[in-house]
């Protein structure tokens, strides 16, 4: 009855190209979509240049020129002031798939796949048939290479269409070119948006940015020191998987255990290494090449046993609590701002740090879910919000007890801003669009601490907020009443002092009953109130008491 | 004062293995926590052994065993009735990321990557250090191979460590064995929902699964046919892109441009091809390899101006309304079902059928947020829901108006399960792990159109379910009124007939006066009104009535 028997389908299997594989697959690299598509090579583009700007620490300055040549066609060039990429590199870093200097070391940087660039570059020539035009030149006296270049999606390597040396004015630096199909629209997915959030998390760059539409727009570097180089660092033990493991153990060259541990691994000197050897009960000469599995399953046993310092924090280097607060207020006008930098934490081995600040207040709308910036390394995260670590964490901490409202599963409400910034020598993102962070427990549980520490602060403004505004409303109340007071006297001319005096004090009677009413609710924090409405109603029984003293008085 | 010179930079570019990249970003391929990586690695298993029986037009009957190792340990079992590997394929197949038999054609099936089961083979190496154990047979007189397999990843290649001829008693079929690091969880996100829900879409599809708690549960296939199986088919020409055009005239053994747009393309017949070159402005008998990109360009814009006929559905099978409406029957106690299939669409040149449907009311929860099943190609997604087109799809219909509760940017609330199946020849997932539908507009659109339908109908079930609800609440008032009668009448024995008729017309009045307002709050349905409320209100108003009424009485 078959239709098919195993040897047919047999014939049919075949090996899939890693550069086919991402062209079918675009969308896995940012490209789902005209508007993101041109986002997504922008910040592709921006990203390597701060990098590479950084690691030569050369104060970034980056000319980003959007043209509309009609029909969904955009000319993009991104240029900047960089080391410059030396000739036999240039191809295969712009026309490559996974080919890069990040992947194989553990250091904190923007880039860290090898893909990005050339996934902006496959895109172009697939909508648009043209090549991608690489400038590239690594010093005043050295020549600027001028290269077109295809990638080969069958093979996944470079085609150069044209290669030459040119005349370029700049002392060094990198310029890319490359035509493709999309769209631009302005908004909180915007370019424009990518720019101004890269800007305030990066303070030390200058960036030029020539829109499609419209006036060419400078922000320029707030501070001239570059943010401290974060330092490649080995593995940190805890975490470490057995496979990893038992694969360190084959290929070191160290030729003891010891040795091993103390030479493969961050945080491990002799007397960690010893103890490591104990708990796992080896011989710390054991020779690491001989260890079999189950050995190897011991010396995890060992490793998690043993305590072992925290990984180095200066293999990260965070924005920092200020620095973050100081961007937020450049960006939001809000009444209170808050923000915390957690310690060094571990997933999987990676060393990550979280920052969180919150804006609150000002012109925010308290109708909507906050807003929400999202950063990893020093990069703003524009889509895929919903799949996001971040938001998983807002959503996953109650608000209601800071001053928010929020109904179960969702965004809190209010106006706020919310903004998040992860840093890790390898930040897990949840595609290669480097769009949001993967949902690991370790780090959504980082998140919601940070966040709490923001919230508590929040909170206890939230409330100060309110106290403050009752009393307002309170003397507000007593100066109501000064013209009614007049009124009363006016009225009351021909009446005895006596008289006077007895409705005076029963005006002030009716302010006592009115502030003792607001104390009470002003308590009611936990239960996210609305003050307002309730004075307002408050308002109304006030009146209500003021006719019946009126009445009283006539009645005298 | 550079740091690092563009040469020092230069000499830390390397290749990236696509091995060691999937096996750091484990968790692109859904591998990001320990029980995601259990249910991901059973997932992958049988969907492999789905489609494997499928092809070969073998009724599947596949067993799943799940035993709990301890310390995190799991041994996961899979084994299929399907048509087996052939010898030399079997290491291939299971251990080495992007090999497969799916990826080069456009056909619906649940894998497409070539990378799922050998990525679950990495990571049981990567988190135990074990081989997986791979049993296959190819009919009754041929012998059954055992392999014991490891994944090269920096080569991204098998390493065979054992390999034998055995017996096994099956007729033919293909067993997995792999040990991982995992985590089992019952509930929403648990293998036990994954196989719940893959019978519910499968029901051709026999699973015996041994849980690793509790008792072995059976699921009995519902139909005895194989689903019609879907053809493979050429790409469109609407959606195809300049790039991809230009790469297909430069392969392709056709000589002219009339029968290249004929052979390499679905629904172009010779008149169509003729159509599109005189759009062109191109003559049928070019070259192909000939063609400059500015011709490719003209003809893309050809085919864009040609009226061509919508792809042929028979390269898709889709669940089909009825059998989605039985499936969520089966699986959810509601009062209200509906359900659509979508005509066909294309996306990028891939043909794609919408299915929807609708469980609404019964003992489902009508204060939180709908539940949604979200399915591709026959597979249950499962985690990231918040990344996943479907979702948004749903948060951006407005549901208010087909009787649902809904806040702004956010899912609907109320006793309704919505599930919506995506059945295309290529699904765009938003990473490797296949948990979430990338964001194409034209998916998002028709995604909508279904939701719509399917809208309407349940809005106009939600309505008269309303007006039911209120002529029971009229009939119910009426009763109430019984004892007030008869206690009237008792209190006014002594009165007149004529003043008792009077009393009894008052109360009827009253019942007209409630009936009509009623009526008023009936209509509002788009306002969403909660009837329930508006009743408590009446009753007091009618209660009202009632003593005003007594009151006349009395008066009297």
């Amino acid at each position: 009855m078959a239709k098919k028997s195993a040897q047919e389908l047999a014939q049919k299997q075949r090996e899939i190209g890693v550069a086919e594989f991402f062209a079918r697959n675009r969308h896995l690299l940012g490209f789902d979509n005209k508007r993101k598509a041109l986002l997504t090579t922008i910040k592709e583009a921006v990203d390597n240049s701060l990098d590479a700007c950084e690691e030569a620490g050369i104060l970034p300055e980056i000319i980003v020129e959007v043209i509309d040549m009609g029909n969904d066609r955009f000319h993009v060039t991104v240029e900047d002031n960089g080391p410059g990429i030396v000739k036999n590199q240039i191809p295969k870093i712009f026309a490559k798939l996974l080919y890069g200097s990040k992947f194989h070391s553990l250091k904190m940087s923007r880039g860290q796949q090898g893909i990005g660039i050339s996934a902006s570059v496959m895109y172009g020539q697939l909508t648009t048939g043209r090549p991608a035009k690489i400038t590239s030149k690594t010093g005043p006296k050295s020549p600027a290479h001028y290269y077109e270049l295809h990638i080969n999606t069958q093979k996944n390597s470079p085609e150069i269409l044209k290669e030459e040396v040119i005349e370029w004015e700049k002392e060094h630096g990198t310029k890319v070119e490359i035509d493709l199909e999309g769209s631009y629209i302005g908004g909180s997915q915007s370019i424009d948006e990518y720019i101004k959030e890269t800007a305030i998390v990066n303070p030390h760059v200058t960036i030029i940015y020539q829109p499609p539409r419209g006036e060419q727009r400078m922000f320029v570097r707030a501070v001239d020191t570059l943010p401290k180089e974060p330092k490649e660092i080995k593995p940190h033990p805890y975490g470490v998987e057995l496979g990893i493991l038992i694969k360190m153990l084959r290929w070191t060259e160290t030729r003891t255990l010891q040795s091993f541990l103390t030479t493969e691994f961050s945080r491990v000197g002799a007397g960690t290494a010893k103890e490591i050897c104990e708990n796992a009960a080896l011989l710390p000469n054991t020779k690491p090449k001989a260890m079999s599995r189950e050995m190897a399953e011991q010396l995890l046993k060992g490793i998690n046993k043993t305590k072992i310092m925290n990984p180095p924090t200066d293999c990260i280097s965070p924005i920092g609590a200020a620095q973050l607060e100081k961007g937020l207020r450049k960006e939001i006008n809000a009444e209170f701002y808050t923000s915390v930098t957690r310690p060094p934490s571990v997933y999987r081995g990676n060393p990550f740090i979280i920052e969180a600040g919150i804006a609150y207040g000002g012109n925010q709308p308290g109708d909507k879910t906050v807003r929400i910036l999202r950063f990893a390394n020093r990069v703003p995260l524009i889509f895929q919000q919903g799949a996001c670590a971040i938001t998983k964490s807002i959503i996953e901490t109650s608000w209601k007890s800071y001053g928010l409202q929020q109904s179960r599963g969702s965004l809190p409400v209010g106006p706020a801003t919310i903004v998040v910034h992860i840093a890790s020598v390898w930040v897990p993102f949840t595609s290669e669009s480097k769009e949001a962070i993967a949902h690991y427990p370790e780090i959504i549980k980082e998140i919601k601490l940070a966040l709490q520490e923001c919230g508590r602060k929040l909170s206890s403004y939230v409330g100060k907020k309110r106290r403050v505004a009752m009393e307002f409303k309170k003397r507000s109340f007593i100066e109501k009443y000064i013209p009614h007071v007049g009124q009363a006297l006016q009225e009351l001319l021909g009446l005895s002092k006596l008289e006077e005096e007895k409705i005076e004090k029963s005006l002030k009677e009716t302010l006592e009953k009115s502030r003792g009413k607001l104390e009470l609710i002003e308590f009611d924090e936990t239960k996210n109130v609305d003050y307002d409405e309730n004075l307002a109603r408050l308002g109304k029984e006030e009146n209500k008491e003021e006719i019946a003293n009126a009445k009283g008085s006539e009645e005298d």
